[in-house]
């Protein structure tokens, strides 16, 4: 694919059909090794379900996205690849019509998958879901289309206003092992308390370099999670450093645990559950509060931004509906004063690379972003991404400026044909029960 | 320029500089006709500036943008277009950056160029004219690109969601001929009252098949307007009607004026000057106000939007900076359920075509927008933009779709070279004093 032009009726080729058009879409579920790492709701499962997106259009190009793959995504991917089969991959903005014109009918559709607002990104509804799911299309779609003209996703965006992205460690308390010995083994040993944590952070300043660093908390009653922080704060000072409850949180704790961080902390995230409770912790605290829990989706921000719950969101392509719309959402946060990081599920390096491509060309990026890349030792690339003091250059190559590895994309796909179901739906609670049979996702507050 | 390919190293030719690099960008300005319309700072000039910009890129492609043409954006346009050289049109992320370097020390960027609250724009600032300024390079790299890509501009902003653009009727109240017999004359012939606004609506409708009516208001004392939109109204039972005094009324006056239009206008359009003003006119009335005087800038959406001081903002690309802060600004608007619609200053055939493809990719727009084209009897293209039942056609030709033609704008610029300095500079009180020699800008509220 050496560079053709889109032109329709004529320019390089002689296609009846421009090069735009696309011609196939493959969608490939996989199985991907995650480590027993820990949450409020429980733990990682050993193996986790995404799904890849291949868009492959007339003129020869075959653009790659990545998103959710439990079933209930699967269920929306599959008649939204039917409908698109024979649009340009440029008509980015019928995505959402198309999308909800399709799974009108799907069970996610009319609610039967909602779960609580407890879940890890707030209230799910078919909405969310549908835009998780077009997100990955989208992807693939501006990775084809950059390919096609020879522009880096980036470009299509409007261009890079940085060359390079910056990430966030993210540190996790994590068991040694999965229980019984499943999944993947991996030499990181356990980090269940302060000094894990710290060992844990050491390594990955190490090995790639991170400056910031994040807890992922709600796992511990706060007194040791606020403990780790503050052994953080003595180990690296003057780096940034974030703590995220996971919503699991009562106002009262959230505030107190402002208090004792407020001097170390550049932001706290998701301390507790819904806006209202976030503006009430907001009101009593100088202490920015960050959000992927109860800003979301668009239609959440107006009560959020008007009753300054949150000072900062932190965006995610897969939550928002593609790198369009993450630009869109920079843009309302920009106009409201209200500062942008990025947030990051389990996910493989085409996600990590569409994240940087959108980062790379939102303009005030203050704060580093989030991956969860350094833990997931599975990829479908041909190559790992690297980073390199922290961050990630920005590839400059056509489209992503990935490749797909077809023997590794066939290997973790043979694991999801194998597998039984118990992995094919991620269920952190149920992968908890398997060392505590008694394990029920906790109420918030939690403390 | 026949569908080249992008890419920078490979691909169709063999160029060093990759296609999309801009080699030259030629700023021509003109002085365009414009009819003896009124307004509450005073009349139309018998000609105005615009800008008209080339960009041109090593692929061979030539992108047309349009905007300002009066000198203090000039002053602005020159050192940017030095500064572009040599770039790619697809860095468009890179231009307000830019924008700013190169107008550092103009004195338009220091303040010096500042303007009144009255006017028409609400108060001018250095960052609004280099807004207004970089939209015409903007739209310019987007139409050179699209001509490189074969993709029509509404592709580049991710593609169009309707297949036609509707427009409103743009009334005024005006002269048969400027004082003097200056300027073109045309056959509208005078309305200054009901009876002529609605024969100057009837002869757009019949001509143009517009459905909606805009009465440019703040003209004559209050009474004398809601009359014509009274008579209006009874003319065109149904239609969408609008008011627009540019902000001349009290807040009085303004909640008087809602009251006795509230059945017959869709909205009423910056009835009062200043937020704080519009925000007490919209707790009393449940009339929508429109705004493109208070909100015309994101540093103004945030006060009027959690003031719920407007309904509905008039976007307007040369204001907001470009097609897709147009799109920005929409998302924002549809984040806090405020409607769109879009204003119009004198322009020609090169921004509305830019106006039809944005508004075509944005979803939601309910409104007709408006547009001074009709008014418009000369233009820089081969083929005026044709109307058909008050709507465009949203062109599908690669890039805006329009052709320069050469000759008119080599005459319109001859016109500026000629000019003596009168009509370089937009003054409608300066125009108003050829009649009314004792006339300056009347202070707000003027009612």
């Amino acid at each position: 694919m050496d560079g053709p032009c889109l032109r329709t009726q004529t320019g390089c080729g002689s296609q009846k059909r421009a090069p735009t058009t696309i011609t196939a879409i493959r969608l490939t579920p996989v199985l991907v090794a995650d480590p027993p790492l820990l949450n409020t709701q429980g733990v990682h499962q050993p193996y986790t379900p995404r799904l890849i997106v291949e868009v492959t259009t007339a003129g020869g190009a075959t653009g790659l996205g990545e998103t959710y793959g439990d079933t209930k995504y699967l269920d929306i991917a599959r008649p939204l690849a039917d409908a698109l089969a024979g649009r340009p991959v440029t008509d980015l903005n019928a995505l959402p019509r198309i999308a909800a014109e399709v799974c009108g009918d799907s069970p996610a559709a009319t609610g039967a998958g909602d779960v609580t607002a407890a879940g890890l990104r707030g209230v799910q509804t078919a909405g969310k879901l549908r835009l998780s799911v077009l997100s990955g299309f989208e992807v693939a779609c501006l990775d084809a289309w950059g390919q096609l003209t020879g522009l880096p996703v980036h470009a299509l965006l409007g261009g890079k206003v940085r060359d390079r992205v910056d990430y966030s460690a993210y540190l996790f308390y994590r068991w040694a092992a999965h229980p019984g010995g499943r999944g993947e083994p991996d030499d990181w040993g356990a980090a269940l308390d302060p000094d894990g944590i710290v060992a844990q952070a050491r390594r990955f300043r190490d090995t790639y370099g991170f400056r910031s660093f994040k807890l992922k908390g709600g796992v511990f009653e706060p007194a040791r999670e606020i403990a780790a922080v503050r052994a953080l704060a003595a180990a690296f000072p003057g780096h940034p450093l974030r703590l995220d409850p996971n919503g699991a949180w009562s106002v009262p704790t959230s505030l107190k645990a402002a208090r004792e961080l407020q001097d170390v902390l550049e932001y706290l995230e998701d301390p507790t559950s819904t806006t209202g409770h976030m503006a009430e912790v907001a009101a009593g605290t100088d202490l920015p509060l960050a959000t992927n829990m109860c800003v979301t989706t668009f239609d959440e921000i107006r009560e959020a931004f008007t009753r300054d719950a949150v000072q900062v969101v932190l965006a995610d392509h897969h939550y928002w509906g593609g790198l369009r719309s993450t630009r869109e959402l920079a843009a309302v946060c920009r106009t409201f004063g209200v500062g942008l990081a990025m947030h990051s599920n389990t996910h493989l390096g085409i996600s990590l690379a569409a994240m940087t491509h959108v980062a790379a060309t939102v303009p005030g990026l203050r704060y580093a972003c989030d991956t969860h890349y350094p833990w997931q030792t599975e990829d479908v690339l041909t190559e790992r991404l690297a980073f390199t003091d922290g961050a990630l250059p920005v590839p400059d190559a056509p489209g992503l400026g990935v490749t797909l590895d077809r023997e590794r994309l066939a290997a973790l796909h043979a694991r999801w044909l194998a597998d039984d179901g118990t992995f094919r739906d991620r269920d952190d609670a149920a992968a908890m029960r398997a060392a505590d049979p008694e394990w029920v996702t906790p109420r918030v507050p939690r403390w």
